[in-house]
């Protein structure tokens, strides 16, 4: 998107920060804005979990998405950040914004999108709303219950704690790089690159064992980037971190040679990859490998200093920037 | 709005039936799409209820609607279905679609919308989700709980009972056709008529009452339009109804004599009214009124006949056909 406006200017802190402050918390709120996802209190040891995420055409689909890679994609963006804090989801709801132009194959491609995301998580879509829109809009809300002292929240890194994540980084910005920055199209390059932005996935079930194995002190999803995930949970923990080794995607790496591109900054700075960013207890890391099934990969160190992030490389201490993918003032977008 | 487009031909209950017969259902869900609310199973006796609408700004924000009162009305167009099934909102999330050109102050105005309704209707706002949108979306999820033999839904209404209502109609056609049709501004007409457009009020109280009371046998909103919902309670009860008396604002016939409108037509076939249509069982109308404190309009009763809705004026039967305020077809936006 092109141009300039007041809401840009805000940013989507502004506005998250504004809502904020007037909508307060209540003594039912067990977890407010802030985090991944917000939970209310029901009775003494349980939380009802909750979680919004609403996708938008002009902003969220890329060129070349369809209706029902469209849906797939509005689902796992709201189960990633349920997996992030290990929470399964019980069910859900769509509310829909339409434009007109849109045709019967166009609702059946979304509706078959929405089923297939949510067979795959394991829960029903069981009411909605569809509206006229001009802007297509896919809403999602999804509910879970977990007992109070097993989310795991941002909040609760600690000096000395294992950083880890559950993929490699930069295939999804660097897939958004090529079509939009290079026009190229999916068949000039590899499938995988494109698999990362047509079909993400979450780590639903990777987030529920980590969670289960009680090693974890904090989890993130990284859907706005790396890097700030990592300054979120530094944020919220009231920790730093030294971070030596940025994982990246072989396809990522491709893509970054042939174009020029600096891969780890790809990595760092992008967008809507689904992994988990996590911190690990560190006399807990073999049973979080574990649960993982191997497929956690320790990247660095919580370190004091508010949010100080670094990249020991080269012998050198490089700044991570609090930078990312967010909305409203994006300019890859 | 003007223009036509795939998805009017297809309108809002195609849409709903693909979505439904896609989704279908799960052995959780207690009730699915197809009422005011969905709610899914938990334990044995109780349900988890959860309510999504979303307001679009193209669609349902009438001319001179601040940012404040749109906010406002999304809230309450949520808190009117759960009002509709007795069930009282434990929380909700906010995602929201904003567009570029919305200044810091709009932001602090939808804000003050929220919190405004959240507070009168007695429920946090626990989190939420912002982006930036073509048009104006706010959408809104509310959950609460209920025991699953307390919900009142569409499908009770028995041959016999008694067909009721919580308020007069029309204010809010009769001000949209204002605002809308004869270009007319609040100023120039009565302040109540243009209050039902710009400041909506859901009947919680009413509807945790009457649901308390045990008196009712099916019940709905009537967001759709009164018309529109005596039809869904019949198809959902498979019953039919005669209705003697259709109760209209004085804001509304006042508006009707002096622009020469229908006030029945204008009555029946409105739409973003949020009163509640029900049915009472026909031995417990004295405490039905007696738990709504009066406020319960009879206006005829349930009869055999799938469907058929049939208004009985001047020893004649006119009927009462099922049509409203349908989103995507509706000639009045």
């Amino acid at each position: 998107m092109t141009g300039l406006g007041p809401l840009r200017e805000l940013g989507e802190l502004g506005v998250i920060r504004i809502l904020e402050r007037k909508l307060g918390t209540s003594p039912r709120t067990a977890v407010g804005f802030g985090d991944d996802i917000s939970a209310v209190k029901m009775g003494q040891r349980r939380v009802l979990v909750l979680k919004t995420d609403m996708l938008v055409g002009s902003t969220d689909v890329p060129p070349g998405m369809t209706m029902r890679q469209a849906a797939w994609k509005a689902v796992v963006a709201n189960v990633s950040d349920m997996a992030a804090k290990g929470v399964k989801p019980v069910a859900g709801l769509v509310a829909l914004g339409l434009p007109v132009d849109l045709t019967k194959g166009d609702v059946n491609g979304l509706a078959d999108g929405l089923r297939d995301a949510a067979r795959e998580y394991g829960f029903p879509l069981v009411g909605g709303d569809t509206n006229e829109s001009k802007d297509l809009t896919i809403s999602i809300a999804l509910f879970g219950i977990a007992k109070s002292n097993q989310l795991v929240l941002r909040s609760g890194a600690r000096v000395g704690d294992v950083v880890a994540v559950t993929g490699a980084f930069g295939s999804t910005t660097a897939a958004l790089k090529a079509l939009i920055e290079e026009k190229k199209r999916p068949n000039r390059l590899a499938r995988p690159l494109f698999d990362a932005v047509y079909k993400p996935r979450a780590q639903l079930d990777l987030g529920l064992k980590l969670a289960a194995s009680g090693a974890l002190s904090s989890s993130i999803d990284s859907s706005d980037g790396l890097a700030w995930s990592l300054h979120e949970l530094c944020k919220a923990s009231r920790v730093g971190m030294r971070i030596g080794h940025v994982p990246i995607s072989s396809a990522a790496l491709k893509f970054c040679a042939e174009f020029d591109y600096d891969p780890t900054e790809l990595a760092l700075y992008g967008g809507e990859e689904y992994h988990l960013v996590v911190t690990v207890k560190p006399d807990r890391i073999k049973s979080a490998q574990r649960a993982a099934s191997g497929k956690l990969l320790a990247i660095g160190t919580v370190t004091q200093g508010l949010s100080r992030v670094v990249l020991r490389q080269a012998r050198r201490d490089l700044t991570i920037e609090r930078k990312g993918w967010e909305h409203f003032k994006s300019s890859t977008r």
